[in-house]
């Protein structure tokens, strides 16, 4: 990642995490204890950012300058949250769309998702904390440059996103194969919906899939494994699309 | 690519073309005159395979041994042609999908394309013999395998191929936008379809497009450039299946 994207330094990193600047990642000194460590820990929990302590030789690969034992990545975009977006969702009298993304780590099918969401007008990618892609210069490269342009929510837990989505009236459809899995088509993807997403290999998680009101499947006509991830992604956005239009 | 894709010498090169064993690409080295070049050249033209001159300093790169100033890569799929497919499979009493790809040079979304085609059924994934991406490794890779089961025809010339395929009773249809365009979904796939798909940013050839009984649009809820060609490529084999479903 080049170096602008690179702060650090006690009240720089601490300043853009307060300011909700993008921090995707603080990297913090080993052995460095007290009520620096303290602060650090409880401003990337508070705000939802990875922290990772590592030997003072990395930080000091990655900066030349005097990092006082703390670096962040910023983020190329500005995150949002999933609770401001759905109410002004909602009140543009739109019919929310939004593409929840479980473990999603490739980086290049994490910017294609993007590409294809926001074609498809959806109204934020929400991506929890861990375990996901970085949006970085090569998510954004791989997105066409969709990145810049569609919301990204990113969440400390897909749990919480998802009671809070069937609490204020959106149905959550997760794509996987099991033995709720309905075809694409049968699923009603008119209503407000947000569609779930699990890594390629592993899929859903198993306690998200149960939280999800429907299961579907994307049909195939052989047993070959499966389409691959962003690609599935497109298909079920398309899916959403037309029922929408016809 | 690894050196197991690679042949050289006079004789290896030359019988493997004769037997038709998949070669992709040939190196002749640059000044070697006289009957050997005319070999060569009348070899690669008569069996469609890209025959590319470089001095000799390339050849003694690429191999070890005595290249005799030919050397060949070998495809990692045997190519079949779409005069024996396009008869089998109406054989079977099955309706023909194929998907035709114009200048497609990305290998991760050509890969990415065979894997969804095989996901889909399609009979053949059809590719023009120069600017199309190679059926390499790489290319295996992205499509997770599917490029060792999807049946793979290269061929001469799109255009005698779309005339082929029209006047065996096949629809070509075009994604593309044009004036022409409708929807997606307003197309009928469940007529024998080959499915035709242009490059990014150039997109299909303007003589194909003209060639095209129907051209097709994937509908998009913003003005952002287009969905990834991979993406679209899966999209439209999902539509196609679902209107041969429902």
């Amino acid at each position: 990642m080049p170096d602008n994207n690179l702060i650090y330094g006690h009240h720089p990193v601490a300043e853009a995490i307060r300011a909700g600047k993008g921090v995707e990642k603080v990297f913090f000194q080993q052995g460095l204890r007290g009520e620096m460590e303290k602060e650090f820990r409880h401003l990337a929990k508070e705000n939802g950012i990875p922290l990772q302590v590592v030997p003072r030789e990395k930080l000091n690969k990655m900066v030349r300058g005097n990092h006082q034992g703390v670096v962040a990545f910023l983020s190329l975009i500005e995150f949002q949250s999933v609770e401001d977006v759905l109410p002004y969702v909602f009140e543009q009298g739109a019919t929310p769309l939004f593409v929840l993304l479980d473990r999603i780590t490739d980086v290049r099918n994490f910017g294609a998702i993007c590409r294809s969401a926001e074609c498809a007008g959806a109204h934020a990618v929400v991506i929890p904390q861990s375990e996901s892609a970085p949006a970085n210069e090569e998510a954004m490269k791989a997105s066409a440059g969709a990145l810049a342009r569609v919301r990204i929510c990113r969440v400390r837990s897909l749990f919480s996103t998802v009671e809070f989505l069937q609490e204020s009236g959106v149905q959550v459809v997760a794509t996987a194969l099991s033995g709720r899995s309905v075809p694409l088509f049968e699923a009603d993807l008119t209503l407000p919906t947000a569609i779930l997403m699990g890594a390629e290999g592993e899929g859903v998680h198993p306690k998200l899939l149960k939280m999800a009101d429907a299961v579907v499947k994307i049909p195939q006509a052989t047993d070959f494994d499966s389409f691959n991830v962003s690609v599935a992604a497109g298909i079920v956005l398309y899916e959403t699309m037309r029922q929408r239009l016809v």
